[in-house]
């Protein structure tokens, strides 16, 4: 039979099982934030019916849909009817809809799944990623003390990152509110809907493509004067302090209500991120910030990492009115944020920042005399019960052979029990990395064990 | 514009917060005894290119394919190129040819992901389910060793969902080794391969059919002698304690090598068993299990709940002779075992076994005066810091609906903080399960809580 050549589908990220152990410990790090904000955890199906999967889109996003289809479906040449998720939004928004009368609400959901993009592969795109969501849905109402919480639980995840060897650098959460530019916008008598998502699609490129660019395309294609131009770069640009910036845009923006509205929001959110103790260097208002999404109303979040600003946002959410207007009459605001996981995992390792992992595996006992093997398979469940994750190398090897897999894999910790060691009930415990030894009576190994790993019995 | 009417696509489980609590924390029990035994995992996608997912197949597996297409490629009306998985050994399969170079073997990897079957919907049967496995894969060889490890891990896992309230009750891990009987067979000049797996396959339906109309088939279509039959029969009946049990078919076998051979493997493996402290209630010999996929060579597992036997079997798995033949020419022999997670929870919970979870936040902070809300919400990042989940009631509401809010959700733990109490560095708690309240000072307010769930600081 010819061999047939095994290999991962391209614009997919796969693992092997150091950098695997690594990339579960992100996604771990990044539940356990969620839920000691008290998130709850749903999960939907990887594929929903086309009709409520395409109800929004149109556009660019229906041309990266991934159709699924049966095989008698396919031989029949009909058309698809189910599809796979492009993001977690649409399905939390038919999850909501659908188990509306079962939910309470506010209702506080995590979701940590796997997205599909029918895009072009290519490196560093994926045509599957996880997606890590946080979102709060109110029925009809949301206090603005809910946008605070997002980027709180998002410092403290790219915080708690670094314990587990996925060492991001210095970030900082930029906060705008939407409300602010579009009521400086409507203060400058730039009211129609259009003209003004137009202006706010340009200022969003301005990272990207600088302030002349931006200028010269408000003042061309867009028609504004140059005074016009100048005021909302002005606007977009102000600096200093957060209070200070907080003070000049009420200033600048008094002519507009609204923006009075938001600038009153942004200031809740920023008192409340002080008071979850996040501190003043790793939030920023920034109110060229807006956000290309015409879903999002009110606060808007981007995140940059200081070190990868090439990246762009890695992490990014925003307040909207009205999460499931397609599936229900139901008014649902809400507010959320994501990080997509898979590809600040990429980046992080590709810049050598995803430090080597200690392994999923705690100690490697060692088969050292074949004839002793159902008591090194005792011993282990000994350990096991404690609590640690134990191997047995049950395929008979030099010793040498057997440390050099330990050493490899990055097991920490290797057991040694000889007949002598046997009779005396003792083994001999080896730290790999720094080559100790120690001889403890296997009555005390679990003890020791723990407490060498610095765990609570 | 008219409602889309939200639903969840046929033949998937989509849980309530609650439920999703609970098998999240099955799951959760599998990962942590796979990864006791010292299992690794990996993660593939959930698609493979068609032509590595469908090389063995044909037949039923390829009815059930559920192919995938993009936009563009099902509009050019492009034969799919890419399919999601139908289970995890194809993939793992596909990922140890690829990666062969990068792994260690004995390659011990667990996998816990979802697969697809595009079956006909209906009640119990699903399209998207979970499968936990574990496999331990050799290069040239691998001990029979590991083929004890294989229901070690098992027992510790069905044994361990008691205590996260997913309890199966008792539960039989039943054991055989496809040699003997097939060396049995041998011996009565039953050789020729597909004459044999016709025999296997008529055993495999005994629990089904019963011993009448299997003895009916074989001395029928099959064309065998009644004392071919009953000879069969009588072997793959024998019954008795698991020492008495092998000693028997060691005697009936004792015209075949083959069979001695299997009774050698399944001894050793009984005795790896108890040296792995799994009692002798929770394993048995049975020489009628032969598993009906070819694929199977040596060992074969299949667990049966004692209070389920309509479920047949909810964990099976075996010894194999060569993983990858398709995609490589190195010999990769190996051992596994799986769990069908979802339906497992399914039946679980219909049967009303899945006790009522409390939740996985543990705290609610109560908004009790609005003025203090900044208060609350540096409480709560006290009470994070130490390792608690907290979710702060930031919707202005009465206690008393704040309380039922706690109540409804299963959190067990609510705080309250008024004027008073806020100025005299006190916080009031409550178990919402007992009524019991106490006044604790703010300071002692994470160990008090920490100690009351039992929980190390």
């Amino acid at each position: 039979m010819a061999l047939i050549a095994p290999r991962t589908p391209p614009g997919t990220m796969e693992l092997l099982p150091s950098k695997q152990i690594a990339f579960q410990r992100m996604l771990d790090t990044i539940r356990r934030g969620y839920e000691r904000f008290g998130f709850l955890q749903i999960e939907t199906p990887v594929f929903e019916t086309v009709d409520v999967l395409l109800t929004k889109s149109g556009g660019e996003t229906e041309k990266q849909i991934y159709f699924v289809q049966s095989t008698g479906a396919l031989e029949q040449a009909k058309r698809p009817d189910i599809a796979l998720r492009f993001d977690l939004t649409v399905p939390t928004a038919r999850y909501v809809a659908e188990h509306e009368h079962d939910l309470s609400f506010p209702f506080r959901r995590y979701q940590i799944q796997r997205v599909y993009r029918g895009e072009r592969a290519q490196k560093g795109r994926y045509r599957e990623f996880y997606q890590c969501d946080i979102d709060v849905i109110g029925k009809d109402s949301l206090s603005v003390a809910y946008d605070a919480e997002m980027p709180a639980v998002i410092y403290t995840v790219f915080r708690d990152l670094a314990q587990v060897g996925i060492d991001v650098g210095p970030f900082q959460i930029n906060l705008s509110n939407r409300k602010i530019l579009r009521g400086f916008l409507e203060g400058l008598n730039l009211s129609e809907g259009e003209a003004q998502a137009a202006v706010l699609r340009e200022i969003d490129k301005l990272p990207k493509v600088g302030v002349d660019a931006v200028r010269t395309t408000l003042t061309g294609e867009q028609a504004l004067s140059a005074e016009m131009a100048d005021a909302i770069l002005a606007f977009v640009g102000i600096d200093g302090t957060t209070d200070e910036m907080l003070a000049k845009a009420k200033d600048l923006g008094s002519a507009s209500a609204l923006a009075q509205e938001g600038l009153g929001e942004l200031t809740q959110v920023v008192a409340g991120l002080r008071a979850l103790g996040v501190p003043d260097t790793h939030f920023r208002v920034n109110f060229s910030i807006t956000r290309g999404l015409d879903y999002y109303t009110g606060t808007v979040y981007e995140t940059f990492l200081t070190d990868f600003p090439q990246m762009g946002s890695v992490c990014s959410g925003g307040r909207y009115d009205n999460l499931a207007s397609q599936y229900t009459k139901s008014k649902l605001p809400g507010v959320g944020i994501s990080i997509g996981a898979t590809r600040l995992f990429y980046v992080l390792d590709q810049a050598g920042l995803v430090k080597d992992q200690t392994s999923t595996i705690d100690v490697l006992v060692t088969q050292f005399a074949p004839e002793l093997l159902p008591d090194y398979l005792t011993l282990a469940g000994e350990l096991r019960s404690a609590g640690l994750n134990v191997e047995v190398h049950l395929e008979p090897a030099k010793i040498a052979k057997q440390m050099k897999y330990a050493d490899r894999a990055g097991i920490p910790m290797v057991l040694m029990m000889g007949p002598d060691e046997a009779a005396a009930g003792t083994v001999t415990v080896k730290r790999l990395a720094s080559g100790e030894q120690a001889t403890v009576a296997r009555a005390d190994l679990a003890g020791h064990l723990l407490a060498a790993f610095g765990r609570a019995r």
